[in-house]
Parts: structure tokens; C-alpha cells; sequence
């Protein structure tokens, strides 16, 4: 069990099991990108490396973000399973790029072999275009394997905030300035640029999670608007722990080749401020983001909480 | 000017200017494509690199074949824009993706260096993400740079249609059998086969640029099947022609270095049945295409016409 870091709810955290919440939700999201991997012919080449990396276990912290919001706007969670699977193909694709020989080059991701070094470089980078174009598909089409979705309008509103949160404009622009960043041979001074680059990379995927989330459910505009709040605080801190346990990982509790932005020479956050530091910045950044959950039904957003503090607690 | 194939619209095409009616399409989807440029700080990488693969000077076939479907359905061509300009980002970021060292390894496209020769390998990746990605974002949020598009339902058909012909049962699959053909050390025998991935390589977004047409003009179910029979005959023949100009061309016309195709053991239609039957089917194939047109207006079919006619007679 795991528990909240704000003392006024611990008493109602105690008796929310995180642990099984997270299991019973990852199940469900597994079981949702399976049918949709299910949909395609297994023989195929593009399947099997999609799938090779879709399904490898990742934490579906995106995917139950999105859940987790639709829950804490009192909605059922079923309009937002489309949404869900959706971002997390995303976030998958751009791992598999993100990993190719010409950007991170990493060999293990997961705990098993990177899509390129299971199925080679030309499969790997299908594969992501793949996932890519069909989390759009899904989003679009979701009658085909989804028995709940939202009306058209509310569609087209989720195309329009992943697409936005993935593109350009976000992800892809985040890891533009982190491969720029990599191949110049200058070390950057400046927190402004270093949280920037978070901020697009990651932190702009999980704002859409949790929106993309309380849009599925019809959520008002202040209500869209606190959650985006949340959805910022813990992306930040998100990134600073991931940064953290890069320094401090064995590869063997962080399944990906640990060490390897300091290799690169990435700038992380412990490089900038140091560990200590590190670890109370994501603290407070925490506790902001619970206080941004003020204004809803505490008990419908137990998971939000108990997410927050995971991102905090987790060891890979 | 280009002269029709079939003899009973002859007189009418003689008094159709093809080459003005090319080219002032082909300023409109340029001007376009540029606002949407324009509207990203050009001195960022990704915008470098983007612009240096989306205004290289592309024929803009699928735009075009967008807009003149929609003038085809007796509907002024503005709401098909957004469609238009997406449709040529997607069909530039699988250039710039299978121009990439790990699959069919250019140095050339469009007369000038490849994304990844221009600009790196890692930029050429991110900027084939960014285009896919941006297109989704052209198609749900036209209002940011268009003054006419289609009402929220016909957008999210529109996303439906081309995340379909884009994907993984469409152009992704295609590339991926290309790969798989190329790589295997053996020479493929079926004409099937061949056809399978030029349909699902090529067709499928020539498909859905003529279907997105007549969807952005909200045509009835008629129009959009006859549609979509002449846009399949096109695509293929379209394919063919490319075939034979590979085997033809030389590189200060087409663009691209030639032979290419031939180097890398791809199979082609002319390497398959012959230059002469490969010439004598796409004929045959062009005149099925301009037969579907009947139900409609002449006069508002005379475009499409005139690019069937283009798209036998094409030197590049």
C-alpha cells in the first residue's frame, strides 16, 4: 500500500490499495491493446514488432492517467478507454524511435531487446509510424473494438489535443532539443532550457493523459483546467525522478541500460542541482499537484493522489 | 496541354487548360503548406527540415486529386484544404522516412539531397514524426489557419479515412512488404503480390486523397464509390508508370537517382511483364479509371480527366 503525502487525506488513502488498483488497471489496458494488436494478422512482420514492444510490460502510467481523470470527473471509466490505448501507442512509438541507432541507441528497453535490435532498424522505425498513424485510427474509429466511446465532436477534440501534445509542438519538438543538445559539445548551464525540454518531451504527453481523460467523461472547462494543473506538476516530476533513478539505477530494476544519458552526456536533473535537491524539488512540485485535486470529490480521486505519490516513490 | 484518352470528351478536354490548371492548384496547396510552415519559428531544426522536404517542389498529385474530387461533386474546392494539405505532410514524411539509410538509402529526392543527407539521420526521423503527427493536427484544428473546412463529424471521417490508407493496413504495410522483399534473398513470381504492395503502398493514399475530396464536399455514397473506383485504377497505374520511368529515367529528370529500384532488386512491373505490356496495361487501366467517372457533371470532371491522361504521359 502506498500512501499519500498530504497528512488531511491519509486517513482515506489508508484504506485505498493502490497496489491492486494499479494491477486491475493495468490488466485492463493490457487486455484493450491486446484486442487491438488481436485485430491485426499475427504473421505479419509489423504486428509482431508492434506487439514486440506494445506489449513488453511497460507501467501504463499514461493510459491510467487517463482513466484515473475520467474517474475523479465522476464519469464511468469505459469513454476513455479509446483515449487510453491510444496514448499509450503513442508513448510506445516514440520509445522505439527514441531508441533507434541514429538517436539514443539503446539495446534494452523494458527489460528485453529494443524493437530495432529484436527486428532491425527499418522494422523498428515502421513499427513506430505504425503505432503512430494507429492510435489515430483507434481514436477515430473506436466502434471497431470499443463497445463505449465519445461522440464524434468529443473525438475529434481528443485527435486535436494528442495530436498537439504529440507532435511539433511537444514530443517531437522535446527530442529535437535533446538530440541538438547530445550532439553539440557545449554543456548546458540553463534549468529554463533543461525543464523546457521535460516539459515538451514528457511532460506535455502526460497534460494530454489526464485531459485527454476528463474530455472522454464531458468534463467541464474547470474542472479540465485543475486536472491540467495536476497533469503539469506531476509530469515535471515525473521527469526529475526519471532523471534521478538514471543516475542511481542497476539495469537490472530499471530495464534499459542504466547510465546511459550520463554516457551521452544528457542533461539531467541531478547534473544540474544535484541529488538531494532533485529529490525535494519533485517533493514540493508533488504536493502542488495534489493541492491542484482541491475542488473534486476526495474520494474519486484517491488514484490521482496515490498516482502522484508513486511517481515520487517508484523505483524504475 | 494534355489531351484526354477517351475520344467522346475529346473536344470538351481540348478546351481545358491542364498545365494553368495544374499549376494554379499546385500555388494554392504551395501557399498553403507554406502558412502552415509559416506559423512555426523558422529558426528551429525541425521547421528547417520539414520545409526542406515539404516545398522541395513536389508534384502535389494527392493534393490536387483532393481538391478536384471536391470540384467533381459540384462543391467549391475550400473545405477540402485542410484535407489537401494533410494529405501531402503524410505522403512527404514516408519519402523522408524511406529515404533513410536503414531502408531504401537516397541521396536524392526531388532533384535536391534527402532529409537525413540534409539535415541527419535523427532530424530526418523527427521530422518524418512531426509531419505525421502535424497532419492529424491540420485535420482536427483547421481553424488556426483556414477560413473554410468541414463540420466536426466530416473532420473525424476525414481522420478516419486517412490514419486507414496511412497505416499499418495501408502504407506502413506496404513499405513493410517492400522491405521484407528487398531484404529476402530471393526474387519474387507473383504479379499478386507485386500489385498487393503498390496498392497498399501507393493506391491506399491516392484512394484516400480522391475519397477525402468528396468527403470534405459532403457527397453522397454514389459519388464517393465512383470516386474511389477511379482513384484505385489511377493509384495502380500511377505505380506502373513510376515503374517504367525508373527503368527510363535518368536522374536530371526524375529527381531521385535512377535505377535506383533496379539496384536495391526491387521488383518492378516492368521487370515482371515488359516495358511494352507495362505501358499497354497502365492504358488500359487509365481508361477504366476515366469510365467511372460518368455519373457525374462532365465539365466538373474534366480535371480529374486531365490527370489520368497525366498520369500515363508523366516523364517524372
Amino acid at each position: 500500500m502506498t500512501r499519500a503525502t498530504s497528512p488531511k487525506s491519509r486517513s482515506t488513502m489508508d484504506n485505498f490499495d493502490f497496489k491492486a488498483y494499479l494491477k486491475a488497471r493495468q490488466t485492463l489496458v493490457n487486455e484493450r491493446l491486446g484486442a487491438i494488436l488481436g485485430s491485426l494478422d499475427p504473421r505479419r512482420e509489423l504486428t509482431c514488432a508492434m506487439g514486440h514492444s506494445l506489449m513488453a510490460g511497460g507501467k501504463r502510467l499514461r493510459p491510467i492517467l487517463c482513466l484515473a481523470a475520467c474517474e475523479a470527473c465522476s464519469a464511468p471509466l469505459e469513454p476513455a478507454l479509446p483515449a487510453a490505448c491510444a496514448l499509450e501507442m503513442i508513448h510506445t512509438y516514440s520509445l522505439v524511435h527514441d531508441d533507434l541507432p541514429a538517436m539514443d541507441n539503446d539495446d534494452l528497453r523494458r527489460g528485453i531487446p529494443t524493437c530495432h535490435r529484436a527486428f532491425g532498424e527499418s522494422t523498428a522505425i515502421l513499427a513506430g509510424d505504425g503505432l503512430l498513424t494507429h492510435a489515430f485510427q483507434i481514436l477515430s474509429r473506436p466502434e471497431n473494438l470499443f463497445k463505449v466511446f465519445p461522440d464524434p465532436g468529443v473525438r475529434l477534440e481528443l485527435v486535436a489535443i494528442i495530436s498537439d501534445a504529440a507532435g511539433i509542438n511537444g514530443m517531437v519538438e522535446g527530442q529535437m532539443l535533446d538530440m541538438l543538445l547530445q550532439n553539440a559539445d557545449e554543456t548546458v548551464t540553463s534549468l529554463e532550457l533543461l525543464t523546457q525540454i521535460h516539459t515538451l518531451k514528457t511532460g506535455g504527453m502526460i497534460r494530454a493523459s489526464v485531459v485527454a481523460g476528463a474530455v472522454s467523461a464531458g468534463a467541464d472547462n474547470a474542472m479540465i483546467e485543475s486536472l491540467a494543473v495536476y497533469a503539469e506538476k506531476i509530469g515535471l516530476a515525473f521527469q526529475i525522478v526519471d532523471d534521478i533513478l538514471d543516475v542511481e539505477g542497476d539495469p537490472t530494476v530499471m530495464g534499459k541500460t542504466a547510465g546511459s544519458d550520463v554516457d551521452n552526456r544528457k542533461m539531467t536533473f541531478p547534473s544540474f542541482m544535484g541529488l538531494e535537491a532533485s529529490r525535494k524539488y519533485a517533493q514540493e512540485i508533488i504536493n502542488e499537484a495534489v493541492k491542484a485535486l482541491d475542488l473534486f470529490d476526495e474520494k474519486k480521486t484517491l488514484p490521482l493522489k496515490a498516482i502522484a505519490a508513486y511517481i515520487l516513490q517508484r523505483k524504475r
